[in-house]
Order: structure tokens, then sequence, then C-alpha cells
């Protein structure tokens, strides 16, 4: 335990120069391009050839549905991953970058927290590598050069009414949602009503993630779906010949980040799409570098299971033949406690029965990822309010399953804390129980996906669309593009479209209101609900209290 | 001579890791917080221990009325500084940021140009640092606040029909330039009309450019005047609680970035104001830690003379207490050529008497340098095409004003084509004739300060402007900014406000058509003109053909 804030601690880390982190995964400092002493980016030439390494084994860290109370998702993919180096393992953890805008606006944003974090951790939470910034500025050349191309005289054909492709800001600024553009007079185009989305919401954040390589990444651009012409045939980027030069401003933010936890485990820290209408998982290119590094890569998917793991699963890892060697959820007794009903206020009581009531979330993930064939362990981020009987009623839920529940408390102690989960998750990797599988296969229509997810993870009794979402699904069909993944974007709060079901329903109806196509990230997005791609600022945002203290350094931002 | 591209010839360098570049002005490797192994920033903390130190001499390279043939002022200015060192003064190149989004339109955007040139060439060109992402953040962090005051109630009575707070991008959009935002219902917030200036134009890029240190930073980004209430009374960002986390935003990007000439000169590259609605030189902290550490300092500022120099002198070193020890006025026999009324397609054959009519905007710069109590001596930019007879008649015209002109080889033969420049650059620096005073005291009004630099530089007959002007200016005055100077946006391609005027039109009516306040940077804008502040894409957009080749290298870009 301690009462030092997370910045305070995280301030407080002794770290090493990144060149020396890098060489306990082997990268010569040659291959490193530093960002100050404490960041690097690892040089392409040396990921090329690594290509014959045999992989280690991959970790996903996902966690049950979230809810206010908190479950440490993060925090826990960090712990496991110390402890894992602790027991003597070459391990590297890989997440995702933070986004800068809603630092702004709520505080938070930490990577990690307590004893285990990765740091620096103001870095991570401003412009780190300059990554998220880069993807702004591709999205948004994409943007100008289409309302150029109409301007010089639209020989591509395109319809104002349908172009799709709006421009990207990272920062939370609810005015630029719904604009209007090309005001002015001849001189400044043709007006038309667009918007801006947060930079995390790009498709160009999507395809940076899922890329294999640079000539990926460009092919990708270049197939993004950018507008319409009135007879409904789509116009690519390719066709305004924009992926060449949105490579190359992603050149450098194609190179995975490497960074380090607390405790000096090498963290690749590597890409940040939404996790509603992107796949929430950090970048493929880091994942398989880390892969061919470390013996143990421990990794996390955004949301809770219903959301991130099916994504990671079904989009990550079936395009990038990633093979988890085991799932670790990670639940709280305060965040099951408010599955079973309790309201946050009355979190502090001891109260076994909800607890007990909650863990039917837990149950149905635990069951949702073992039909992916990934075996299962359970990671109780302890708080300091729990009981021993309601430590007791989770662990002795999960063994009625036939999983494992261990207690952590990395929060609190860092690695030594997460030993125990360490050695359980090694136990388990390396029983080689997994016979990973996605949950349907390429070949079935667009909306059967859907409804394959609903009914088998989301235990929807059916699932309802418009005419208009039928018929576009079935003309991206005809267009070739029917052998995509779908990417579902709904509530992360419970595995129905209604955010105060918690606990495990079932049999509720699942519409899906919109669908969207990201062509260059190769999945189709599914739309259950209300999706919001460019969040506000509250009435008092953070940024009133962030600033610079006498020693030039950063305080209020967490 | 070469027939190599400027990028072919930069890609050849032979670059010295950045701590050995900084080990040649005395920085620690310690104090360099690298950025890849060719460009570092140097620390805040460096920095603040060097104020005791005595100053190196400043050298200020500017030149003739800009034309269509160029005069090679960044590659003058990079030559000079090679061959300063190349004489043994420790010597440092101050020069600005390149932005990003223009060279999306037209290719170009090096710095420097053939064997006198700054490397790393694409990253400089490219994101750099990430400094103007940064400025681009904090600018529209603050347009997010305003936005976000208005839709959490308005406290500050802000009158929306009076936000003068633009948005910014760094990026050619002119979509971009006339908008409506706030569109889409009530969760929106209010339409109101606005629009985006490239980043460059940002407020924010001038104070940076601007400020002493963080602490300085801070307070002139909470006096920007974001808006005004219905009684015209201003709100300030410090009035929205803005400037802390702007501050923060910027911590890293007021840092002065080193990197390196080809000849391994250190070049400090910080900073790039517009050289119309701000002052268009490199920031203050990079020119004040050069000339701590160098003997010379070389440094440039944009456009001609009327206007950079004039900016230089009457914005940045009143402001900075720089003094400059002379003047370098760049000038070619093809930009002379073409102010003596020669068209672009005959540059090619000689003609001594065109030369000499085009001397009239030489000679006039000389006398308005000389004006600031600054010797001058006159660099002739050599192109292959100059006759001898052509180079005397410069030289010849120059002597007539008792300056020397020397002809300068550094763009095909590097620093020993600067030599002579070098040597005869340092006579008259330590000469010590320099007694350097601004054009105008704080104390007179603004509009007496425009008709200052009107008449005394630009030669004009009158200046003209409507009593809206005239009483916005008085306004000002009243609330306290009479004491700013004054930041001309004229046409650079003329001392008058017509840019066909070539030569040294005399006698012209300069019509001030606008006034801004930029009461965080400091100073009062006087708009005489069309500027524009949001660039468009041509037809064929530099993009097109930018690409990545299978080496994973930049093409198209230059």
């Amino acid at each position: 335990m301690t009462t030092r804030t997370d910045l305070e601690i995280a301030r407080a880390a002794r770290k090493l120069p990144i060149q020396d982190i890098g060489a306990t995964l082997g990268i010569p400092a040659e291959a490193l391009l530093p960002y100050g002493h404490d960041k690097a980016k690892i040089g392409q030439g040396f990921i090329r050839q690594l290509g014959d390494r045999p992989d280690g084994k991959l970790i996903l860290v996902t966690a049950i549905n979230p809810t206010p109370a908190g479950e440490g998702k993060t925090t826990t993919t960090v712990g496991l991953g110390d402890a894992l180096a602790r027991i003597g393992k070459r391990t590297a953890i890989c997440i995702r970058e933070a986004s800068l805008g809603p630092n702004f606006g709520m505080k938070g944003g930490a990577a990690g927290g307590g004893m285990a974090q990765v740091v620096p951790m103001e870095d991570m939470n401003l412009h780190f590598t300059g990554d998220f910034h880069a993807i702004t500025a591709a999205h948004n050349l994409l943007a100008a050069m289409i309302d150029n191309h109409i301007y010089w005289g639209n020989t591509l054909e395109i319809d104002e009414r349908r172009i799709v492709w709006r421009r990207v800001m990272d920062m939370n600024d609810r005015a630029l949602r719904d604009t209007v553009v090309g005001l002015g007079g001849v001189s400044n185009g043709f007006p038309r009503q667009t918007g801006f989305d947060i930079t995390v919401a790009s498709e160009v954040m999507a395809i940076l993630c899922l890329a294999e390589d640079l000539d990926d990444l460009q092919v990708r651009l270049g197939r993004i779906v950018v507008a319409y012409t009135r007879d409904k045939q789509p116009i690519h980027a390719r066709d305004l010949k924009a992926e060449g030069a949105m490579a190359v401003l992603l050149r450098d933010a194609m190179q995975p980040n490497l960074v380090q936890s607390m405790e000096q485990t090498p963290a690749f820290v590597h890409g940040g799409p939404f996790a509603n209408i992107a796949h929430g998982c950090n970048s493929v290119i880091a994942t398989r570098t880390a892969l061919k590094l470390a013996e143990y890569v421990v990794t996390e998917a955004g949301f809770g299971a219903d959301l991130g793991a099916e994504k990671f699963f079904d989009i990550k890892c079936r395009k990038a033949g990633l093979s988890p060697s085991a799932a670790v959820v990670v639940a709280t007794v305060r965040a099951l406690k408010m599955n079973g009903n309790v309201d946050r206020a009355d979190l502090g009581a001891e109260n076994v029965a909800a607890v007990q009531r909650g863990c039917v979330n837990l149950g149905r993930h635990i069951e949702n990822l073992r039909g992916f064939g990934v075996p299962v362990i359970v990671a109780i981020n302890h708080f300091h309010s729990d009981s021993a009987a309601e430590v007791q009623a989770v662990q002795g839920y999960a063994a009625s399953l036939g999983a494992e529940a261990v207690v952590c408390r990395h929060w609190a102690l860092g690695s030594v804390g997460a030993e125990e989960l360490a050695q359980k998750v090694v136990a388990l990797a390396e029983g080689e129980t997994a016979r990973f599988a996605p949950l349907y296969p390429d070949e079935i229509g667009l909306f059967a996906k859907i409804e394959t997810v609903a009914r088998r993870i989301y235990r929807a009794g059916s699932v309802v669309a418009d005419k208009v979402v039928l018929d576009q699904l079935a003309a991206w069909e005809a267009a070739g593009y029917g052998g995509l993944p779908v990417c579902m974007a709904k509530t992360p709060y419970s595995f129905s479209t209604d955010p105060t079901l918690r606990g495990a329903p079932e049999g509720h109806v699942v519409p899906v209101r919109e669908v969207r196509l990201s062509a260059g990230a190769g999945f189709v997005v599914a739309i259950c609900g209300e999706i919001m791609t460019m969040p506000g600022l509250p009435r008092h945002p953070a940024a009133e209290t962030i600033g610079l203290d006498a020693e030039g350094q950063v305080e209020g931002l967490f």
C-alpha cells in the first residue's frame, strides 16, 4: 500500500537507459532510435531481420465488463509482465498508446497504476513519440486531397453528399462533431457538411495497428474508401494517389516504441485504436516484434472480454496469424459487486451475496474465452476493502467452472504481488492446451458474422437491422468485401446493448443501427447503439488545473 | 557544380552523432535529449545555467525582395555558417523549422540547397521533433476550451460573434478557411462561423518564438485575447484557465533543436512563425542559447529585408535585447535582373543594363539596414549563368554605396565557396561599428509606428486606414497595448503593396486594411493587402508523387 499518487510513484521510478532495456531483449543500441533517454523506436531494419525466429508465448489480459469501480486491466498487464520477469522469464509487455485529448478533459490516462506502471508516464500521456500526431496528419492530408480534387474539377466524379472521410483531431472538441466546410466563396471550394472525429477513431490508426510492414501499410492506405460516386461506386485513397504521401507521414510512426515498467521490464507501447469502431489492441508489428524477442508477451485488449477479447481474437489474431497461449480475466470484488447490482456508494461494505450474484458476469466471460480454444485464469485485482469471504466467493465460483482465481497485489507491491499469478500463467501456457480458433470462418456472410458474435458472445436472442443496413452489407459483399471480419461497436458496460443491464443477460435483441466499411483496416463496423467518435470536455476540464510547477514539471495531469 | 538533387546530396552527407555536434559547442551529452541519432533537443536545465556567459556575435542574413528567380537566403546562411567554422570560428547556425503541410503541395522545403544544407533533410520537412504538432495541440486545446465554456453556461459572457481565436492545422486545406462549427443539435454546442489557419500562422507559434523561458511562455499564453464580450471587453486565455495546460503541451517544444550542416556545423532549427502576420524568425531561446555557446551565430529572417529584417530588428531584437553585429544581404544576378524588369524566361541571356536597373532594389535595402545602425555586406549567390560583367555591375554598384559585394559559391562548393564572405563578415563584425537601434521608440502611437515603417522602410508617400482601423488601434492603446511594436503584413515582392512593382518604388500609398492584436506574442499586426493564412493545394499536389521506395526511403518530397 502507498498513499503516493501514481504520478509521484512514477517519477520516483529508477529508470534504466533505454539502450539497457533494449539489451535485455537482445536489441542492439544501433537498432534503437532514441527519443530522449527513456524512450526509443525500434528500427524497421532490425525488425525485418527477426522473421525466422520462433515466437514466444502470447498472454492476453482481458476483463469482466467495466464498471465505475474499475478492474485494473492495464495495471494487471504490467504487474503480470513484471512478475513473469521476476520469475526468470524474458518478458515484454505490449500495450496501447494513450490519446492526448482526453487527458485535458478528465484526469487519468496513466499506463497502469500504483507499483505496476509503465514509465515515463507524463510523456506517454502527452506527445510521446509523436505517433498520433503523424496519424492525424496522414488522415487530414487525405481529407484535404478529397476537397482539393473536387475544387480542381472533380474528374473522379465524387458525389459531395457521399464523402465518408471526415477529419480528425486529438482533442475533445464537441464543436467539431458536425461542421460545414468550404464556405467563403469560389476560392475556398464547395460548401458541404462534414465533421471531425478524435484521432484514435481514425481508420488510419486501425490500419497502422494491423499493417504487417511499410509495404502493407501503403497498400492498406490505398484501399481506404473515402467517398462514392452518384452511382455509388467507391472512390479509394489510391484513386486520389494519396497513399504514398500518407505512408511517408507514417513511416516513423510504424516503428514500435520501447519503454519500461517501473521494474525495468521492456514495454512496447504502440498504437491505440478505439475499442468500439475499431479493434482496440496495440499494433500487430509491436506484438510480433515482441514475440520474436521475448519468451512471454503480455498484452491487453480494450473494454471487457465480450468486446475486447472477441476483436483481439477475431480481427487481430485471425489476420496476423497470432495464437494466444492463455487469457487472464481481470476482476475486482468491487466490480463484481456492481455486477451484482450494488450501488457504487455501498461498495465499502462486505456483501458476499452480491459478489456471488455478480460472478455470473465473470463466468460468462470465462465460458466465451474458452470458446476460442484459449485456457483461462482469473486475476482478482485486490483492493484494500476486499474481505476474505468476498475473495473466497470469487475463487469458489471460478473453481466451480474449473478455473483458478488468483489474488494479485501488484498495485500495492509490484511484481511480488503477482508472482503466484505469473507462476500459474506459465503452467497454463506451458501446458500447451491452447487450440486457438476464431469464432467464425471468413466465408460466411457479413450479417451472419454479426449474428454469430451477438448470439454466441452476447447471448442475444436476435439481431435486427433495417433494410438499408442489410442492403449495404449485401452491396459490400458484392463488391468483394464479404470476407472481412466484423468489428462490433456497442456499449462496453453490458453483454447487451443496454448499458444498465449488468450481470449476464441473455435473449436480448441487438439492433444494428449502422454499418461502416473500413476497407483499409480490413473490417466492417457494426454499430449497435450510440457511439461517440468525438468526446467533449466536462464543465471543469482537467486542463484548468494542469500546469508547470516551479521546476518545470507537469502538475495536475493525473 | 553538381547534377545531384538536394536530397541525394543531403543523404550522402557524413553526419556525426548529435552528441559530437553538441560537444563542439561544449554541450554535455546528458544535456541533450536525442531524437534518433542525428537530432536532439537541448535541455532547459542546461540552458538556464548559461545566463552569465558573454554573447557571441550575431550575424543576420537577409535579402533583396524575393522573385521567382530565387535568392538562396537559407543556403547562404548555411554556407556562411560553414565558412565561419572553416576559418576557425566556433559557429552556430540558427534557422526556422519547416511547416509540414506545404511540402505536400509544392515540392521544396529543403533547409538550404546544394552543398550548403542542414540535415537530416527529410525529418526536418516532416515531423522533425514534433514542435509544430505541439503548437497545433496547444492552439486547438484553447479553441476547444472556448466553445466548451460557452456550452457549459458562458459565465464569462463571451460574445459568440466576437471570438477571434480560430483553430489551426499543419496542412494546406482551403476547405477549412471558412467553416461553421457546433452544428448537430444541443449536445454539440452553439453553431457559429469560424475557420482554420495553418499552424505556422498561430499566435502560439509566435509566442513560442518570443518567449524567454517556460515561465514567460505561460504568462504570454495567458495574455492571448481570444474573444470579446458584447461590450467589447477582452477575454483572455487566462480567463479560461487554459495557459497552464497549453504550457504543458509546449514544454518539450520550447527546447531548441540541434542538428548539423552537411559540414557538421551545429545548427539550431527552432520555431517557424509566418513572416507576414508574425515576425518570421527562429526562436529567441535558440538564438540566445547559440550566442552563449558560439563565437558567431548566423541567422536569417523571412522574405526580403523590408519585411524580414525590419521585424527581426523591431520585434525580435528589441524585445530580446539582441544586438546584431552585421547584416548580409543576399542577392543574385538573376533576381536583380527581374528587379530590372526582365522576364523569367529571358534570365539566361547576359543583360548588364538590367542588372544595373535592378540594383536599386539592393541599394534601398542596404540603406534601410544601415538605418538600424548595422553594417552591411552583400553576398552575390552565384549561379552558373552569371556573366563576369553582370557580377562586376553588382559589385560596382555596391561599392558606390560603400559596401562590399562578395561572390559566393557555397551552393556548388560548400564552405570554401563562402570563405571570402566569412572573412569579410568577421572583419565587419570585429570592427565593432554596429550601433543597433530599432526604428521607432515604444512610446509613439500604434498608427505612428505603422507610418514610420511605411515611410522610412517602404518609402511610402502616405498610409491610409478606415476609421474602424484607427478606432481599433485607439481602443488597444486605451487598453494598455500602445507600447507594442507593429508587425507589418504586406506582399514580400515589392517595397510597395503592389507585388508587381519591383525595383525601388517610392511615394506609393500603403492601405492598412485590418489590424489584429497578438497580445501574447506582443505585437499588433497591420494587414496591408491580401494575406492568406491557410494555403490550398495545387491541381496536382506533390503528395500525389510522394512515397516510399523499396528500401523505405522517402521519394518525391523534394
